[in-house]
């Protein structure tokens, strides 16, 4: 069995890929780059490209529709037209350390070979606690991205995220680089406790403004303000608690 | 050394082998599917024909009679006749995702190789209380097979169990989708806490008439009922214990 | 840089080698078998003709005399004369179970190459308290070597241990029946908390009468005789120290 | 993706190289190796000639000046003229045993072909305790190297370390024996708590003598400096707590 296995779709002919960008939103703290990457492919109505198997994700199946299995994996979607993107989601990022460097050079490999013109992958920055106006943080793998990742609002700045970017956004943006092709990581500032929806929307207007597409927010908003209310209601329903003891002491 | 090795017996003719339907039980929670698989060959009589080795199961040897060891292994066992089975049971699962994956998928090739039509695994579904009346869930890799599931007796839910399927049931039902071949799997309730007779016993229920095959399940029954009485008296005993702790204090 | 890398000294000719037996005794519980191999390889005066190195050895040097280091490795030991032993020790046994399998299959491999016509593995079983008269328990990888291991003063039973046999001393016994070469475990009875050359002295005492040679375990006698005076001299000082307290309190 | 990927910059020739002497100081206990190969590398005004990557490394890219990230690596610094010298130093030693042993054979590999005459390898010595005066103690791979680390001042014991040396600084030393380089291995007594520019500074005065130039140790000096007063306030700051909290009782 091959360590990374990669199935694109009988319907899919890489024909109809011109100059594409790649948007990268696997699983990571509070799931920032999940969130905004799903919500794109559902607003700009992408479709299913290929299933990616793997050795490195975890030796499980995904229960689905109807009882049906399919194995954990990550998956390409496509959004052709004028502007076209290609997403990588899905289940897991890799199990070891290696799996990841294995399986970040094959998505370089595939990038290239559908000639990727720029890269973005997108993350949480986790800071320990709830954030009233969630920071977007940048990074990049060549000099020249600089202006238009802090002209688009991102921070860029060498001492934060303090101890580097692990994982899939990280290594993705490294490895890219050697196969020349631009990178941008943009990471979203998140409590790191909860899958964070507002934290998503802070980081789309951000990318938005970056990929010159304008993708509606609303629903993500509306689900960071659905959250919002049900924390302030664990927050009060935790003082009454409090009120409530301090009444049966006093 | 290969990471997978697989013996079959001098004895044994692939000749013999047609349209046979492969059932998984290796160990796992509640050991129900290793339950069921090992008292089904007992009952039907199946006989080994081979023994598979791999780096990625643990670095031990089991002691069987007058001290002569085998390495851990898992085994297919052959039942012939009329309606065929092959029975896919181990000592152990592998110590590793990565070497879970490439057990799975050589289990499959050998699947292919002797024409399997339909797989079953079979495990346990843990809920972490003792269980009166088990359920069996069903799990299945094609839609064409929930109508039969669901008649059959289990229920099929994409909510349940919630994490997916971990391990060798999971990953064979996945990747044999791959290998064009239909996949049920069988999951019974149990507490996870116990070796649990009584829950294999409602699997194999369901399996049976899966399979339209009947299987005496009177051995599991009885294995079940003596240790529901073990557990009684357990139980029993630390009541015992509680109220004459309450007389002394009294 | 290969998994296992064997370097036979320049000196050592193959043709000296005529169906020599191998003693395996690398590091593990109590280093009963370590003990008993080094002991071996001094009292009968054999000679280092190989050094095993691996990448599933710890990454570590050790620091001989002086300062100069040597990697971590295993080593064959070479007695010539009438009956021709080689002996297998070392610094580790595998960091891994992969890699467990694989250092035990280059053995092997080594074994058939040698013209090996038996193995003997020597380890530990860990009982978990002190042992006044350690036990010999024996394994053997088939049935035909029963009655002599019996006969030699080694307990067979497959009750213990319950467990199987784990690590190298295992893996050896189990892959060399594959290679058609007879083997037998012994494992000396030990607390599993203290190196013990108490269980030790009895394994030799026991191998000396499956191979047919005297060796002198005075050496090995004195210094269980050692440890266990220190044992005592522990506990004693125990003791007094409790004695002590009750006099402070009474 | 090959394990280990070497990527020498355009503008070094090979030619340039004759007899260099190579000199490891990657991360490890105190930062010591680290600390003395980095001062070295500025106070002698080294260039970078080689990055190396590796899938054994932390996956991780590191956020430099202006927000430009770069792959988790390692790298060869080369300080030319008279007496020559290769500086192997970087962010991460390997994150698994087996990655240690292929990344050290891979570096003796990059020495032979280099003409590399003398290798040393850097690191610190944990003892768990603020050390005064923080020896150096030295180990060889041939015994001809023995007489010119003690003259330089390490100490040479066969008790110390006694676990013998772990990870990249002892498996070089280890391995390069084979590749017939004679190398040497220095560790800086250490807290093991702390990064220890003191230590580093005894390290870089043994191993002045033994390359024969003169490296100022001034700047190691004064960050040890800086770091004993400030180690020391936190220690008297402790005092005054303690003070002040019997001044309470009191």
């Amino acid at each position: 069995m091959d360590e990374v296995t990669v199935r694109f779709s009988s319907g899919f002919s890489r024909d109809e890929v011109k100059n594409p960008v790649l948007i990268e939103g696997l699983p990571g703290i509070g799931h920032v780059g999940k969130l905004v990457a799903e919500h794109m492919i559902h607003e700009l109505g992408a479709e299913k490209i290929a299933e990616i198997h793997s050795v490195w994700f975890p030796p499980q199946v995904i229960i689905g529709e109807g009882g049906v299995v399919r194995l954990a994996n990550n998956e390409l979607w496509f959004c052709g037209g004028e502007r076209q993107f290609i997403f990588l989601v899905g289940d897991h990022q890799s199990t070891s350390g290696r799996g990841h460097y294995i399986l970040a050079d094959q998505y370089c490999t595939i990038a290239r070979e559908l000639g990727v013109t720029r890269l973005y992958t997108l993350g949480g920055f986790g800071v320990g606690h709830l954030v009233e106006e969630p920071r977007v943080l940048g990074a990049i793998n060549h000099p020249s991205l600089l202006a238009e990742v802090e002209a688009a609002g991102a921070i860029v700045s060498r001492e934060e995220p303090g101890g580097g970017i692990v994982g899939a956004a990280g290594l993705l943006l490294g490895l890219s680089a050697m196969y020349k092709i631009g990178g941008v990581c943009l990471m979203g500032e998140t409590s790191g406790y909860l899958v964070d929806p507002k934290s998503a929307a802070s980081l789309l207007r951000v990318l938005s403004t970056l990929i010159g597409v304008e993708v509606d927010p609303t629903r993500l908003e509306e689900r960071g303000a659905e959250m919002e209310y049900a924390i302030q209601r664990l927050i009060e329903g935790e003082r009454t608690t409090e009120n409530e003891e301090l009444r049966y002491i006093g």
